[in-house]
C-alpha cells in the first residue's frame, strides 16, 4: 500500500489516505519520495480549476526520491538512485511529437497528478521514461522546484534559442520567476525583472537581475521601449500586454508560462511593424530537464524554498495561496 | 519636373500634378516608371486612415521602370537597367537593425509614399539602396506587385524558416495571398487555403493549393484540429483566431501579414499547451526581396494582375476597393 495525502473533493482539506498501486508493470519504476514541492497547479487540480480532476485526488509533481523498486524492462535506472519526477510521468514514446523529442508536448503524454497518484505520499510510480536522476552535486532537498516551475523557465531558452548576448526580462518575481532570474544570469543575458512589489526589487537583484522596473508603473514600462529580445511572462494576471509588447526590440518575443485566464487582446500592428512573436510553453522534456539539471548545478542555482513537513501540508498548501511563499515550498519527511 | 497623379486631400481624387525633385543627391537614383502596382496601403495612405498622410500625396509603392539617372556615388546600378522599388525607398543603413540585415526593420526607413513622392507618376527617386535589379527572364509587367505583396507573404518564410516538409495554411486568397500560394507551393509544402469564396476555392488550387477549407465553416475549420506547422493570414478583418491557433501543430506558428485593426484575442493556454507562436510581419529587406526575384523566376512564379493605363488610374483605384481585383492591379503606360 501507498500511504498518500488526498483530497476527497474540490477544496476539501488534504487527509491521508492509502492505495494499492497493483503490481509494478514492466517499465515503471517506484520512487520512495524523499521531498516534494508544491506548485500553484497542484492547487488548481485540488480545486477542479481546469475540470480535469477526479478524487481522491492525490497531487504533488515536483518529486525528489530514490528508486525503490524497477520494472523488469527497466535498465538505465538503478535501485537507491537519487531522481526526480515533474509534470508528465509517461509519454506515448511513439508519435512524431515524441519521435522529434517533444515528449512534453505529446497529446499523449500522462499527467502525473491527472488520472494518477502523485508525489504527495510516501511512494510514487512513474514511467522510467519520465524519471530523470539528479546530477552529481545536486542538492536534493531544494531541487523538487526544478521539475516543474524551474523546467518551465528554463525549456523556452532552450526552445527559442536565447542567446547570451540578448537583453531579456521576466514579468513576475515568485516561484517561477525567481528561478528564471537565475537561469537567465547564468546564461550570459543582461536581467530586467519587473516586479509590482518594491520588497522583491531588491531581492531579484540578489537572484540575478541587473535592472528592477516597477510594473505598476506605465511610465517605466514605456521608457524601456524596444529594449528587450526576449521577454518571459510568469504571472496569472491580466496586465497590458501591448505595453510590453512596445518593450520589445523588433524580432522580440513575449513568451507565456504563466496562465491568464483573460484574452491577451493583442494589438496586431505591434507584431507586424516590428516583426515581434508571442508564444507559450509547457513544461520540458526529460532531455531538457537533464540539461537543465547539469546547468544548474554548473551554475549553482537553486530554488528558494521554504520547507514544511509533509504532515503539515494543509499548512504548506495555505501558505502558498496566501502568497507569501519566499519563492516555492518543499515538504520533506 | 516629375508629373504624377496626386491626392490633395483625403478621399479625394487622383490628380495630375507636377513637382520639382531639385537635385539628384549622390546616394539616389531616379526611375523611370514603366509598371507600378497598386496595393491597399495605397488606398489607406490616400485616405489617411494610418494618421500619416501629408498631402499633395503621391502613392505608388510596386513601381518598376529603367534607371533614369544615377547618383555621383551610385556604382551598382547603371542607366537603362530594369529595377523595383517597393514600400521603402531609403534605410538608415547604420543602425544595429540595418547592420543585421534588416533593413526592413529599421526605425527610420524611409517609406516611398510617407512624406515623400511615390510612384504614380512619370518618374520616381529613391536611395540606391532600396532598388532592386530585376533578375534575368522576370517579366517586367507583372513584376511590381512582388516589391510589396510578394515579399510580405515570402518574407516570413524566410525569416520563420519555413521547411519544404512544413504543412503550410494560407488565409485569405487575395493580393497577398494568391502568392502566397504560389511561393508554398514552389517551396516544397504542402498548402491549404483558407477562403471564404467558393469562386475562388477552384482558383486557389490553381494557384498552388492542395487543399481548400471554407473559412466560413467552424465545423470545417476544427477538423483541421492540429494540422498545420505555419499559417499566414493575410486578410484584414477579424477572425476567430483561436479556432485558427487550434489547427496548429504543436510548436506551430500563426503569422500575420494582414493588418486587422481589432485586438487578436487569442487563449494564452492554447499558446502554452502547444508551444505555439504568434507573430507579424512587414515588408522584407532589399537582400531578401533579391532572393525572392530570384526564387519566382526559377519556379515562374508571377503575380496575376489585371491592368490599366495610369491615365485611368481613378477607375483602377475604384476597381481595387470593390473588392473584385483578380488578384492585383498593375498600372502601365
Amino acid at each position: 500500500m501507498i500511504n498518500a495525502y488526498a483530497a476527497m473533493k474540490a477544496h476539501g482539506k488534504l487527509e491521508p489516505w492509502q492505495y494499492d498501486p497493483g503490481a509494478l508493470a514492466r517499465d515503471q519504476v517506484e520512487i520512495d519520495v524523499d521531498y516534494c514541492g508544491i506548485c500553484h497547479s497542484d492547487i488548481s487540480m485540488l480545486n477542479n480549476e481546469w475540470g480535469m480532476s477526479s478524487y481522491p485526488l492525490v497531487a504533488g509533481h515536483e518529486v525528489v526520491g530514490r528508486i525503490a523498486a524497477v520494472g523488469a524492462d527497466v535498465t538505465h535506472l538503478k535501485i537507491g538512485q537519487v531522481v526526480g519526477l515533474g509534470w508528465h510521468s509517461d509519454y506515448c514514446k511513439v508519435c512524431s511529437t515524441c519521435g522529434s523529442g517533444d515528449h512534453n508536448l505529446c497529446a499523449s503524454a500522462q499527467g502525473t497528478i491527472v488520472a494518477h497518484y502523485g508525489g504527495f505520499a510516501d511512494k510514487v510510480r512513474a514511467n522510467a521514461s519520465a524519471v530523470i536522476p539528479l546530477p552529481e552535486g545536486m542538492d536534493a532537498k531544494t531541487a523538487g522546484p526544478l521539475f516543474c516551475g524551474g523546467i518551465t523557465v528554463f525549456n523556452p531558452m532552450v526552445q527559442f534559442d536565447v542567446k547570451p548576448t540578448d537583453k531579456v526580462a521576466v514579468i513576475g518575481i515568485g516561484g517561477l520567476g525567481h528561478l528564471g532570474l537565475q537561469f537567465l544570469r547564468a546564461w550570459g543575458c543582461e536581467v530586467t525583472a519587473f516586479t509590482s512589489s518594491d520588497s522583491k526589487a531588491a531581492e531579484a537583484k540578489e537572484l540575478g537581475a541587473h535592472h528592477c522596473i516597477n510594473s505598476r508603473s506605465a511610465v517605466d514600462i514605456e521608457q524601456a521601449a524596444g529594449k528587450f529580445d526576449f521577454i518571459i511572462s510568469t504571472v496569472n494576471v491580466k496586465l497590458d500586454w501591448n505595453l510590453y509588447l512596445g518593450t520589445l526590440k523588433p524580432k522580440g518575443r513575449l513568451h507565456f508560462v504563466g496562465a491568464t485566464l483573460e484574452p491577451l487582446d493583442l494589438n496586431v500592428f505591434s507584431l507586424i511593424m516590428a516583426q515581434r512573436s508571442v508564444s507559450g510553453s509547457p513544461v520540458g522534456s526529460p532531455a531538457t530537464i537533464a540539461k537543465m539539471l547539469d546547468f544548474a548545478v554548473q551554475h549553482d542555482i537553486k530554488p528558494v524554498v521554504e520547507t514544511f513537513k509533509f504532515s503539515q501540508i494543509n499548512e504548506a498548501l495555505a501558505h502558498l495561496e496566501s502568497g507569501k511563499a519566499r519563492y516555492r515550498i518543499v515538504l520533506e519527511r
